[in-house]
Protein backbone atom coordinates (compact mmCIF):
# COMPACT_ATOMS: atom_id res chain seq x y z
CA UNK A 1 0.00 0.00 0.00
CA UNK A 2 3.02 2.36 0.54
CA UNK A 3 4.15 2.10 -3.00
CA UNK A 4 2.61 5.47 -4.14
CA UNK A 5 4.21 7.21 -1.62
CA UNK A 6 7.66 5.99 -2.22
CA UNK A 7 7.25 7.01 -5.88
CA UNK A 8 6.31 10.70 -5.17
CA UNK A 9 9.45 10.53 -2.85
CA UNK A 10 11.67 9.67 -6.06
CA UNK A 11 15.29 9.67 -6.27
CA UNK A 12 15.74 11.03 -2.05
CA UNK A 13 15.44 7.07 -1.43
CA UNK A 14 17.48 5.78 -4.38
CA UNK A 15 20.34 3.43 -3.26
CA UNK A 16 23.82 3.60 -5.41
CA UNK A 17 26.20 0.58 -4.18
CA UNK A 18 28.96 0.55 -5.58
CA UNK A 19 30.96 -3.25 -6.06
CA UNK A 20 33.91 -2.45 -3.99
CA UNK A 21 31.73 -0.92 -0.94
CA UNK A 22 30.91 -2.51 1.99
CA UNK A 23 32.76 -6.23 1.75
CA UNK A 24 33.21 -6.56 5.72
CA UNK A 25 31.79 -8.70 7.99
CA UNK A 26 32.32 -6.15 10.83
CA UNK A 27 30.23 -2.54 10.79
CA UNK A 28 31.41 -1.83 13.82
CA UNK A 29 33.10 -2.32 17.20
CA UNK A 30 30.92 0.33 19.55
CA UNK A 31 27.73 -1.87 19.48
CA UNK A 32 27.74 -5.53 20.73
CA UNK A 33 25.66 -5.89 17.30
CA UNK A 34 28.94 -5.97 15.21
CA UNK A 35 27.23 -5.71 11.97
CA UNK A 36 25.30 -3.04 12.58
CA UNK A 37 26.04 0.23 9.87
CA UNK A 38 26.22 3.03 12.04
CA UNK A 39 24.42 5.19 9.24
CA UNK A 40 21.25 2.90 10.16
CA UNK A 41 21.84 3.03 14.10
CA UNK A 42 21.71 6.80 13.60
CA UNK A 43 18.27 6.99 10.90
CA UNK A 44 16.76 4.17 13.83
CA UNK A 45 17.23 6.81 16.73
CA UNK A 46 16.47 9.79 14.44
CA UNK A 47 13.17 8.11 13.22
CA UNK A 48 12.26 7.11 17.10
CA UNK A 49 13.11 10.79 18.09
CA UNK A 50 10.75 12.30 15.13
CA UNK A 51 7.54 10.10 15.86
CA UNK A 52 8.02 10.38 19.16
CA UNK A 53 7.37 6.27 20.02
CA UNK A 54 10.62 5.49 21.67
CA UNK A 55 13.10 6.22 23.49
CA UNK A 56 16.52 5.17 22.49
CA UNK A 57 19.09 7.27 24.71
CA UNK A 58 20.95 4.81 26.93
CA UNK A 59 19.78 2.10 24.72
CA UNK A 60 21.60 -1.06 22.63
CA UNK A 61 19.95 -0.46 18.83
CA UNK A 62 19.98 -4.68 17.69
CA UNK A 63 19.05 -5.20 14.01
CA UNK A 64 18.00 -8.60 12.62
CA UNK A 65 16.25 -10.01 8.77
CA UNK A 66 13.14 -9.22 10.24
CA UNK A 67 11.28 -9.19 13.41
CA UNK A 68 10.95 -13.46 13.49
CA UNK A 69 14.55 -13.39 13.50
CA UNK A 70 14.81 -10.76 16.78
CA UNK A 71 11.99 -12.88 18.23
CA UNK A 72 14.47 -15.93 18.07
CA UNK A 73 17.37 -13.86 19.30
CA UNK A 74 15.30 -12.52 22.48
CA UNK A 75 14.51 -15.82 23.86
CA UNK A 76 17.95 -17.24 23.48
CA UNK A 77 19.04 -14.12 25.21
CA UNK A 78 16.44 -14.73 27.65
CA UNK A 79 16.28 -17.87 28.36
CA UNK A 80 18.51 -19.27 31.08
CA UNK A 81 21.09 -22.10 29.40
CA UNK A 82 21.88 -23.87 33.03
CA UNK A 83 18.03 -25.43 33.92
CA UNK A 84 16.77 -28.49 33.17
CA UNK A 85 13.46 -27.07 32.19
CA UNK A 86 13.13 -25.10 29.67
CA UNK A 87 11.21 -21.11 30.79
CA UNK A 88 7.55 -20.21 29.45
CA UNK A 89 6.87 -18.12 26.87
CA UNK A 90 3.18 -16.64 27.09
CA UNK A 91 1.21 -13.92 25.59
CA UNK A 92 -2.26 -12.99 26.21
CA UNK A 93 -4.84 -14.24 23.70
CA UNK A 94 -5.51 -13.22 21.23
CA UNK A 95 -1.85 -13.14 20.36
CA UNK A 96 0.15 -13.25 17.13
CA UNK A 97 0.27 -16.23 15.90
CA UNK A 98 3.36 -16.87 14.54
CA UNK A 99 4.74 -16.53 18.43
CA UNK A 100 3.53 -20.35 19.44
CA UNK A 101 5.22 -21.46 16.23
CA UNK A 102 8.61 -19.24 16.54
CA UNK A 103 8.75 -20.27 19.96
CA UNK A 104 8.29 -24.32 19.71
CA UNK A 105 9.93 -24.91 15.64
CA UNK A 106 13.01 -26.84 16.89
CA UNK A 107 11.30 -27.97 20.52
CA UNK A 108 13.97 -26.43 22.03
CA UNK A 109 14.77 -27.52 25.72
CA UNK A 110 15.51 -23.51 26.87
CA UNK A 111 12.13 -22.23 26.46
CA UNK A 112 8.44 -23.72 25.49
CA UNK A 113 5.53 -21.78 24.31
CA UNK A 114 2.99 -22.20 27.45
CA UNK A 115 -0.45 -20.55 25.62
CA UNK A 116 -2.74 -17.89 27.16
CA UNK A 117 -0.98 -15.52 29.44
CA UNK A 118 -4.79 -14.75 31.11
CA UNK A 119 -4.19 -18.50 32.37
CA UNK A 120 -0.44 -19.17 33.50
CA UNK A 121 -0.52 -19.37 37.16
CA UNK A 122 2.87 -21.50 37.59
CA UNK A 123 4.92 -20.26 39.97
CA UNK A 124 7.94 -20.53 37.42
CA UNK A 125 9.89 -17.84 34.98
CA UNK A 126 8.17 -16.82 31.91
CA UNK A 127 8.82 -14.44 28.97
CA UNK A 128 5.60 -12.73 28.40
CA UNK A 129 5.44 -11.25 24.87
CA UNK A 130 2.92 -7.71 24.92
CA UNK A 131 1.93 -6.76 21.34
CA UNK A 132 0.75 -3.40 21.72
CA UNK A 133 -1.32 -2.41 19.31
CA UNK A 134 -1.96 -5.89 19.24
CA UNK A 135 -2.00 -8.75 16.46
CA UNK A 136 -5.07 -9.30 15.11
CA UNK A 137 -6.92 -7.03 16.84
CA UNK A 138 -4.93 -3.40 16.99
CA UNK A 139 -5.75 -3.32 21.08
CA UNK A 140 -3.77 -1.29 23.39
CA UNK A 141 -2.28 -3.56 25.28
CA UNK A 142 0.35 -3.99 28.86
CA UNK A 143 1.78 -7.18 30.65
CA UNK A 144 -0.83 -9.71 31.94
CA UNK A 145 1.24 -11.87 34.19
CA UNK A 146 2.39 -9.03 36.43
CA UNK A 147 4.89 -10.34 39.15
CA UNK A 148 8.64 -11.39 39.66
CA UNK A 149 10.44 -13.77 38.13
CA UNK A 150 9.45 -12.68 34.29
CA UNK A 151 10.58 -11.34 31.29
CA UNK A 152 8.38 -8.26 29.20
CA UNK A 153 9.20 -8.46 25.57
CA UNK A 154 7.29 -5.66 24.23
CA UNK A 155 6.57 -6.47 20.17
CA UNK A 156 5.87 -2.92 19.27
CA UNK A 157 5.41 -3.88 15.16
CA UNK A 158 2.28 -1.36 14.96
CA UNK A 159 3.41 1.20 17.17
CA UNK A 160 3.59 3.98 14.58
CA UNK A 161 1.48 6.68 14.12
CA UNK A 162 -0.36 5.53 10.59
CA UNK A 163 -1.89 2.47 12.94
CA UNK A 164 -2.76 4.22 16.78
CA UNK A 165 -1.79 7.63 18.14
CA UNK A 166 1.56 7.79 19.66
CA UNK A 167 0.67 8.81 23.30
CA UNK A 168 3.84 8.12 25.14
CA UNK A 169 7.40 7.61 24.23
CA UNK A 170 7.95 4.23 25.66
CA UNK A 171 10.79 3.55 27.60
CA UNK A 172 10.76 -0.54 28.36
CA UNK A 173 13.56 -2.29 28.67
CA UNK A 174 12.83 -4.72 25.27
CA UNK A 175 11.19 -3.12 22.40
CA UNK A 176 11.11 -4.87 19.18
CA UNK A 177 9.95 -2.79 16.06
CA UNK A 178 10.04 -3.55 11.97
CA UNK A 179 10.22 -1.44 9.25
CA UNK A 180 8.23 -3.88 7.03
CA UNK A 181 5.20 -2.96 7.52
CA UNK A 182 6.02 0.48 6.44
CA UNK A 183 8.91 0.14 3.83
CA UNK A 184 8.18 -3.01 2.85
CA UNK A 185 10.74 -6.16 2.50
CA UNK A 186 14.56 -5.78 1.18
CA UNK A 187 15.75 -7.71 -1.35
CA UNK A 188 18.75 -5.39 -2.11
CA UNK A 189 21.31 -7.78 -1.01
CA UNK A 190 19.95 -10.52 -3.35
CA UNK A 191 19.68 -7.75 -6.21
CA UNK A 192 23.46 -7.03 -5.26
CA UNK A 193 24.21 -10.50 -5.31
CA UNK A 194 22.45 -11.19 -8.91
CA UNK A 195 24.52 -8.60 -10.28
CA UNK A 196 28.00 -9.41 -9.23
CA UNK A 197 27.48 -13.36 -9.32
CA UNK A 198 26.28 -12.64 -13.23
CA UNK A 199 29.75 -10.63 -13.38
CA UNK A 200 31.55 -12.82 -11.94
CA UNK A 201 29.91 -15.85 -14.25
CA UNK A 202 30.92 -13.75 -17.41
CA UNK A 203 34.17 -13.57 -16.26
CA UNK A 204 34.69 -17.04 -15.97
CA UNK A 205 34.26 -17.18 -20.09
CA UNK A 206 37.41 -15.55 -20.10
CA UNK A 207 39.56 -18.16 -18.07
CA UNK A 208 43.00 -18.31 -18.86
CA UNK A 209 42.92 -14.79 -20.64
CA UNK A 210 45.06 -11.79 -20.09
CA UNK A 211 42.42 -9.39 -19.26
CA UNK A 212 42.17 -10.23 -15.70
CA UNK A 213 38.55 -10.44 -14.93
CA UNK A 214 38.27 -13.52 -13.65
CA UNK A 215 37.41 -13.74 -9.99
CA UNK A 216 38.66 -17.13 -9.36
CA UNK A 217 42.12 -16.37 -10.78
CA UNK A 218 42.81 -12.64 -9.33
CA UNK A 219 41.75 -14.87 -5.46
CA UNK A 220 44.17 -17.66 -6.47
CA UNK A 221 46.93 -15.58 -7.22
CA UNK A 222 46.48 -13.71 -3.98
CA UNK A 223 46.00 -16.43 -1.75
CA UNK A 224 49.40 -18.60 -3.70
CA UNK A 225 51.47 -15.22 -2.77
CA UNK A 226 49.94 -15.07 1.10
CA UNK A 227 50.90 -18.98 1.02
CA UNK A 228 54.32 -18.38 -0.29
CA UNK A 229 55.24 -15.71 2.61
CA UNK A 230 53.23 -17.53 5.56
CA UNK A 231 55.55 -20.80 4.61
CA UNK A 232 58.75 -18.81 4.89
CA UNK A 233 57.61 -17.87 8.80
CA UNK A 234 58.71 -21.99 9.47
CA UNK A 235 58.24 -22.96 13.07
CA UNK A 236 54.91 -21.70 14.38
CA UNK A 237 53.36 -25.19 15.14
CA UNK A 238 54.05 -25.46 18.53
CA UNK A 239 53.76 -21.79 19.52
CA UNK A 240 49.56 -21.88 19.58
CA UNK A 241 49.75 -20.28 23.46
CA UNK A 242 52.31 -17.39 22.45
CA UNK A 243 49.48 -15.95 19.67
CA UNK A 244 47.50 -14.81 22.48
CA UNK A 245 50.48 -12.58 23.47
CA UNK A 246 51.03 -10.99 20.56
CA UNK A 247 47.26 -10.25 19.55
CA UNK A 248 46.89 -12.52 17.09
CA UNK A 249 42.98 -14.29 17.23
CA UNK A 250 42.85 -17.77 16.56
CA UNK A 251 40.90 -20.47 16.76
CA UNK A 252 41.77 -23.26 19.04
CA UNK A 253 41.70 -27.13 17.54
CA UNK A 254 39.82 -27.85 20.26
CA UNK A 255 36.62 -26.12 18.66
CA UNK A 256 37.07 -28.09 15.47
CA UNK A 257 36.84 -31.24 17.08
CA UNK A 258 40.57 -31.43 16.85
CA UNK A 259 44.04 -31.47 18.88
CA UNK A 260 44.42 -27.97 20.94
CA UNK A 261 47.90 -27.72 19.51
CA UNK A 262 46.53 -26.66 15.78
CA UNK A 263 45.10 -23.16 15.55
CA UNK A 264 43.42 -21.49 12.91
CA UNK A 265 44.34 -18.21 11.79
CA UNK A 266 42.25 -16.74 8.54
CA UNK A 267 44.56 -15.10 5.55
CA UNK A 268 41.15 -14.20 3.99
CA UNK A 269 41.72 -10.44 5.01
CA UNK A 270 42.86 -6.90 3.41
CA UNK A 271 46.62 -6.98 2.23
CA UNK A 272 46.96 -4.93 5.47
CA UNK A 273 45.74 -7.38 8.05
CA UNK A 274 47.10 -10.06 6.71
CA UNK A 275 50.74 -8.31 6.47
CA UNK A 276 49.67 -7.57 9.91
CA UNK A 277 49.72 -11.43 10.55
CA UNK A 278 53.03 -11.74 9.06
CA UNK A 279 54.95 -9.30 10.91
CA UNK A 280 53.47 -10.79 14.21
CA UNK A 281 53.94 -14.08 13.25
CA UNK A 282 57.67 -13.50 12.55
CA UNK A 283 58.01 -11.78 15.78
CA UNK A 284 55.94 -15.46 17.67
CA UNK A 285 58.88 -17.14 15.69
CA UNK A 286 61.18 -15.10 17.71
CA UNK A 287 60.16 -15.66 20.76
CA UNK A 288 60.13 -19.39 20.26
CA UNK A 289 63.58 -19.57 18.86
CA UNK A 290 64.78 -17.47 21.37
CA UNK A 291 62.80 -20.40 24.26
CA UNK A 292 65.06 -22.92 22.44
CA UNK B 1 41.12 -9.57 -0.10
CA UNK B 2 39.54 -9.27 -2.80
CA UNK B 3 38.32 -5.09 -3.00
CA UNK B 4 40.71 -4.52 -5.33
CA UNK B 5 39.31 -6.59 -7.56
CA UNK B 6 36.08 -5.54 -7.06
CA UNK B 7 37.19 -1.56 -7.42
CA UNK B 8 38.79 -2.34 -11.30
CA UNK B 9 35.28 -3.92 -11.98
CA UNK B 10 33.69 -0.62 -11.64
CA UNK B 11 30.23 -0.03 -12.15
CA UNK B 12 29.95 -3.51 -13.70
CA UNK B 13 28.58 -3.88 -10.44
CA UNK B 14 26.90 -0.74 -8.90
CA UNK B 15 23.21 -1.40 -8.35
CA UNK B 16 20.83 1.34 -8.00
CA UNK B 17 17.63 0.67 -6.16
CA UNK B 18 14.59 3.34 -6.34
CA UNK B 19 12.84 3.50 -3.28
CA UNK B 20 9.49 1.98 -4.17
CA UNK B 21 11.37 -0.72 -6.29
CA UNK B 22 11.21 -4.47 -4.29
CA UNK B 23 8.38 -3.54 -1.95
CA UNK B 24 6.71 -7.23 -1.60
CA UNK B 25 7.19 -9.94 0.83
CA UNK B 26 6.78 -12.39 -2.61
CA UNK B 27 9.43 -12.45 -5.15
CA UNK B 28 8.36 -15.78 -7.06
CA UNK B 29 5.29 -18.66 -7.05
CA UNK B 30 7.51 -20.77 -8.84
CA UNK B 31 10.27 -21.53 -5.73
CA UNK B 32 9.29 -22.74 -2.17
CA UNK B 33 11.86 -20.11 -1.54
CA UNK B 34 9.23 -17.54 -1.89
CA UNK B 35 11.42 -14.48 -1.64
CA UNK B 36 14.12 -15.65 -4.29
CA UNK B 37 14.39 -13.08 -6.39
CA UNK B 38 14.09 -14.80 -9.84
CA UNK B 39 17.23 -12.58 -11.50
CA UNK B 40 19.05 -13.85 -8.26
CA UNK B 41 18.48 -17.86 -9.25
CA UNK B 42 19.51 -17.33 -12.68
CA UNK B 43 22.65 -15.70 -11.72
CA UNK B 44 23.57 -18.26 -9.41
CA UNK B 45 22.46 -21.22 -12.02
CA UNK B 46 24.92 -19.03 -14.51
CA UNK B 47 27.52 -19.05 -12.18
CA UNK B 48 27.58 -22.82 -11.27
CA UNK B 49 27.37 -23.03 -15.15
CA UNK B 50 30.20 -21.27 -15.57
CA UNK B 51 32.76 -22.86 -13.24
CA UNK B 52 31.54 -26.37 -13.73
CA UNK B 53 31.20 -26.69 -9.47
CA UNK B 54 27.66 -28.63 -9.25
CA UNK B 55 24.89 -29.20 -11.14
CA UNK B 56 21.71 -27.22 -11.21
CA UNK B 57 18.79 -28.71 -13.20
CA UNK B 58 16.76 -30.10 -11.71
CA UNK B 59 17.62 -28.38 -7.94
CA UNK B 60 15.60 -26.16 -6.38
CA UNK B 61 17.66 -23.24 -5.07
CA UNK B 62 16.80 -21.65 -1.71
CA UNK B 63 18.81 -18.74 -0.32
CA UNK B 64 19.05 -17.46 3.43
CA UNK B 65 21.10 -14.55 5.33
CA UNK B 66 24.72 -16.79 5.09
CA UNK B 67 25.27 -20.24 5.19
CA UNK B 68 24.83 -20.57 9.20
CA UNK B 69 21.15 -19.90 8.70
CA UNK B 70 20.62 -22.48 5.50
CA UNK B 71 22.40 -24.91 8.10
CA UNK B 72 19.91 -24.38 10.67
CA UNK B 73 17.44 -24.86 7.69
CA UNK B 74 18.76 -27.80 6.36
CA UNK B 75 18.80 -29.36 10.02
CA UNK B 76 15.14 -28.30 10.43
CA UNK B 77 14.46 -29.98 7.05
CA UNK B 78 15.63 -32.81 7.24
CA UNK B 79 14.95 -33.97 11.39
CA UNK B 80 11.90 -36.11 11.93
CA UNK B 81 9.30 -33.80 14.02
CA UNK B 82 8.02 -36.79 15.44
CA UNK B 83 10.33 -39.19 16.56
CA UNK B 84 10.64 -39.05 20.86
CA UNK B 85 14.35 -38.46 20.58
CA UNK B 86 16.46 -35.80 18.10
CA UNK B 87 18.38 -36.93 15.11
CA UNK B 88 22.41 -36.64 15.49
CA UNK B 89 24.36 -34.80 13.77
CA UNK B 90 27.68 -35.42 12.86
CA UNK B 91 30.93 -34.41 11.09
CA UNK B 92 34.18 -35.82 10.69
CA UNK B 93 37.30 -34.18 12.70
CA UNK B 94 38.72 -31.83 12.18
CA UNK B 95 35.75 -30.16 11.29
CA UNK B 96 33.94 -26.73 11.02
CA UNK B 97 33.71 -25.26 14.49
CA UNK B 98 29.68 -23.76 13.97
CA UNK B 99 28.88 -27.22 13.18
CA UNK B 100 28.11 -27.99 17.31
CA UNK B 101 27.49 -24.29 17.70
CA UNK B 102 24.40 -24.15 15.68
CA UNK B 103 23.51 -27.47 16.01
CA UNK B 104 22.74 -27.27 20.34
CA UNK B 105 22.22 -23.33 20.07
CA UNK B 106 18.72 -23.94 21.36
CA UNK B 107 19.02 -27.29 22.69
CA UNK B 108 16.29 -28.74 20.22
CA UNK B 109 14.65 -31.83 20.68
CA UNK B 110 14.73 -33.18 17.04
CA UNK B 111 18.28 -32.69 16.47
CA UNK B 112 21.78 -32.70 18.65
CA UNK B 113 25.51 -32.42 18.09
CA UNK B 114 26.71 -35.98 18.10
CA UNK B 115 30.28 -35.36 17.62
CA UNK B 116 33.41 -36.74 15.49
CA UNK B 117 31.69 -38.64 12.49
CA UNK B 118 34.80 -41.21 12.79
CA UNK B 119 33.35 -42.51 16.25
CA UNK B 120 29.41 -42.46 15.40
CA UNK B 121 28.65 -46.20 15.06
CA UNK B 122 24.66 -45.88 16.90
CA UNK B 123 22.07 -47.53 14.83
CA UNK B 124 20.09 -44.33 14.78
CA UNK B 125 19.61 -41.99 12.14
CA UNK B 126 21.78 -39.34 11.52
CA UNK B 127 22.61 -36.50 9.34
CA UNK B 128 26.22 -35.83 8.15
CA UNK B 129 27.84 -32.24 7.28
CA UNK B 130 30.43 -32.94 5.00
CA UNK B 131 32.65 -29.63 4.30
CA UNK B 132 34.76 -30.13 1.38
CA UNK B 133 37.39 -28.64 0.84
CA UNK B 134 37.34 -29.04 4.89
CA UNK B 135 37.49 -26.10 6.96
CA UNK B 136 40.01 -25.98 8.94
CA UNK B 137 42.43 -27.78 6.79
CA UNK B 138 41.30 -27.59 3.18
CA UNK B 139 40.90 -31.55 2.51
CA UNK B 140 39.04 -32.54 -0.20
CA UNK B 141 35.90 -35.37 1.52
CA UNK B 142 33.55 -38.12 1.09
CA UNK B 143 31.33 -39.03 3.85
CA UNK B 144 32.65 -41.31 6.72
CA UNK B 145 29.46 -42.97 7.93
CA UNK B 146 28.26 -44.39 4.77
CA UNK B 147 25.16 -46.35 6.00
CA UNK B 148 21.49 -46.40 5.28
CA UNK B 149 19.41 -44.43 7.62
CA UNK B 150 21.45 -41.36 7.33
CA UNK B 151 21.01 -38.26 5.27
CA UNK B 152 24.57 -36.15 3.99
CA UNK B 153 24.59 -32.57 3.83
CA UNK B 154 27.36 -31.34 1.55
CA UNK B 155 28.89 -27.54 2.69
CA UNK B 156 30.36 -26.71 -0.49
CA UNK B 157 31.46 -23.32 1.23
CA UNK B 158 35.33 -23.26 -0.47
CA UNK B 159 34.58 -25.45 -4.04
CA UNK B 160 35.35 -22.59 -5.85
CA UNK B 161 38.71 -22.20 -8.15
CA UNK B 162 40.78 -19.90 -6.02
CA UNK B 163 40.43 -22.40 -3.31
CA UNK B 164 40.92 -25.99 -5.10
CA UNK B 165 40.98 -27.20 -8.33
CA UNK B 166 37.38 -28.04 -9.61
CA UNK B 167 37.21 -31.63 -10.63
CA UNK B 168 34.02 -32.13 -11.50
CA UNK B 169 30.40 -31.01 -11.50
CA UNK B 170 29.03 -32.04 -7.90
CA UNK B 171 25.24 -33.10 -7.83
CA UNK B 172 24.39 -34.46 -4.52
CA UNK B 173 21.12 -34.26 -2.97
CA UNK B 174 21.71 -31.31 -0.74
CA UNK B 175 24.87 -28.75 -1.89
CA UNK B 176 25.44 -25.70 0.52
CA UNK B 177 27.18 -22.79 -1.06
CA UNK B 178 27.78 -19.18 0.46
CA UNK B 179 28.77 -15.70 -1.19
CA UNK B 180 30.36 -14.11 1.94
CA UNK B 181 33.61 -15.72 1.09
CA UNK B 182 34.46 -14.57 -2.59
CA UNK B 183 32.34 -11.24 -2.44
CA UNK B 184 32.16 -9.85 1.07
CA UNK B 185 29.12 -9.59 3.20
CA UNK B 186 25.60 -7.90 2.15
CA UNK B 187 24.89 -4.69 4.42
CA UNK B 188 23.19 -2.73 1.08
CA UNK B 189 19.72 -3.94 3.01
CA UNK B 190 21.23 -1.70 6.05
CA UNK B 191 22.07 1.09 3.86
CA UNK B 192 18.89 0.94 2.03
CA UNK B 193 16.53 0.88 5.24
CA UNK B 194 18.89 3.84 6.77
CA UNK B 195 18.43 6.24 3.94
CA UNK B 196 14.44 5.50 4.02
CA UNK B 197 14.11 5.46 7.99
CA UNK B 198 16.12 9.35 7.75
CA UNK B 199 13.66 10.29 4.76
CA UNK B 200 10.62 8.91 6.71
CA UNK B 201 12.31 11.11 10.08
CA UNK B 202 12.68 14.20 7.92
CA UNK B 203 9.11 13.94 6.53
CA UNK B 204 7.80 13.44 10.40
CA UNK B 205 8.96 17.17 11.15
CA UNK B 206 6.50 18.34 8.38
CA UNK B 207 3.58 16.49 10.40
CA UNK B 208 0.19 18.51 9.40
CA UNK B 209 1.82 20.38 6.89
CA UNK B 210 -0.24 20.35 3.05
CA UNK B 211 3.18 18.96 1.33
CA UNK B 212 2.54 15.17 1.51
CA UNK B 213 5.49 14.35 2.64
CA UNK B 214 4.55 12.58 5.71
CA UNK B 215 5.03 8.48 5.61
CA UNK B 216 2.42 7.89 8.79
CA UNK B 217 -0.44 10.54 7.36
CA UNK B 218 -0.32 9.41 4.32
CA UNK B 219 -0.48 5.36 6.14
CA UNK B 220 -3.28 6.22 7.98
CA UNK B 221 -5.35 8.07 5.01
CA UNK B 222 -4.94 5.08 2.97
CA UNK B 223 -6.46 2.86 6.30
CA UNK B 224 -8.79 5.40 7.35
CA UNK B 225 -10.28 4.95 3.72
CA UNK B 226 -9.93 1.47 3.84
CA UNK B 227 -11.62 1.27 6.54
CA UNK B 228 -14.45 2.80 5.48
CA UNK B 229 -15.08 0.61 2.43
CA UNK B 230 -14.74 -2.51 4.33
CA UNK B 231 -17.44 -1.16 6.80
CA UNK B 232 -19.49 -0.77 4.48
CA UNK B 233 -19.34 -5.21 3.98
CA UNK B 234 -21.37 -5.52 7.15
CA UNK B 235 -22.46 -8.98 8.47
CA UNK B 236 -19.26 -10.58 7.15
CA UNK B 237 -18.38 -12.50 10.46
CA UNK B 238 -20.76 -15.73 10.70
CA UNK B 239 -19.19 -16.52 6.90
CA UNK B 240 -15.64 -17.32 7.98
CA UNK B 241 -15.94 -20.70 6.23
CA UNK B 242 -17.04 -19.04 3.15
CA UNK B 243 -14.25 -17.28 2.50
CA UNK B 244 -12.26 -20.33 1.40
CA UNK B 245 -15.08 -20.51 -1.03
CA UNK B 246 -14.13 -16.85 -2.98
CA UNK B 247 -10.50 -17.54 -2.37
CA UNK B 248 -10.01 -15.06 0.63
CA UNK B 249 -6.95 -16.79 2.44
CA UNK B 250 -7.52 -15.73 6.31
CA UNK B 251 -5.91 -16.94 9.30
CA UNK B 252 -8.11 -18.15 11.61
CA UNK B 253 -8.63 -16.81 15.06
CA UNK B 254 -7.58 -20.83 16.29
CA UNK B 255 -4.21 -19.78 15.45
CA UNK B 256 -4.12 -16.91 17.52
CA UNK B 257 -5.62 -18.95 20.81
CA UNK B 258 -8.66 -17.53 19.92
CA UNK B 259 -12.71 -18.05 18.63
CA UNK B 260 -12.55 -19.98 15.19
CA UNK B 261 -15.53 -17.75 14.26
CA UNK B 262 -12.99 -15.13 14.14
CA UNK B 263 -10.70 -14.87 10.79
CA UNK B 264 -8.26 -12.24 10.37
CA UNK B 265 -7.50 -10.56 6.74
CA UNK B 266 -4.68 -8.63 5.68
CA UNK B 267 -5.53 -4.80 4.90
CA UNK B 268 -1.98 -3.90 3.88
CA UNK B 269 -1.65 -5.02 0.20
CA UNK B 270 -1.54 -2.84 -2.85
CA UNK B 271 -5.10 -1.14 -3.76
CA UNK B 272 -5.71 -4.01 -6.70
CA UNK B 273 -5.56 -6.14 -3.88
CA UNK B 274 -7.83 -4.69 -1.57
CA UNK B 275 -10.35 -3.69 -4.23
CA UNK B 276 -10.31 -7.44 -4.86
CA UNK B 277 -10.86 -8.56 -1.48
CA UNK B 278 -14.03 -5.84 -1.18
CA UNK B 279 -14.79 -8.14 -4.02
CA UNK B 280 -15.02 -11.23 -2.90
CA UNK B 281 -16.41 -9.65 0.63
CA UNK B 282 -19.32 -8.35 -1.18
CA UNK B 283 -20.10 -12.04 -2.61
CA UNK B 284 -19.75 -13.46 0.20
CA UNK B 285 -22.15 -11.42 2.28
CA UNK B 286 -24.36 -12.45 -1.04
CA UNK B 287 -24.34 -16.22 -0.21
CA UNK B 288 -24.90 -15.53 3.32
CA UNK B 289 -27.92 -13.53 2.90
CA UNK B 290 -29.47 -16.14 0.59
CA UNK B 291 -28.73 -18.19 3.15
CA UNK B 292 -30.68 -17.04 5.63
Amino acid sequence: MYEAFWRKMGDKCTVVIKGYEHLSYFSTNKNPCWFLEPKLEDSIRSLHGAVGNAETDGYTIVVGTGSSQLLQAVLYALAPQDQPDPINVVSAAPFYSSYPETTNIVRSGVYKWAGDAHGFDKDEPYIEFVTSPNNPNGVIRGPVVNRDGGFVVYDLAYYWPQYTPITSSLDFDIMLFTASNSIGVSKESQLRVAKILQVVADGCKRFGSSDGDNLFEYGRNVLAKRWEILRETDGMEECEKVFKGVKILVRSGRRFGSDPGYARVSMMGKDEEFNGLIERLSSVIQICNNDD
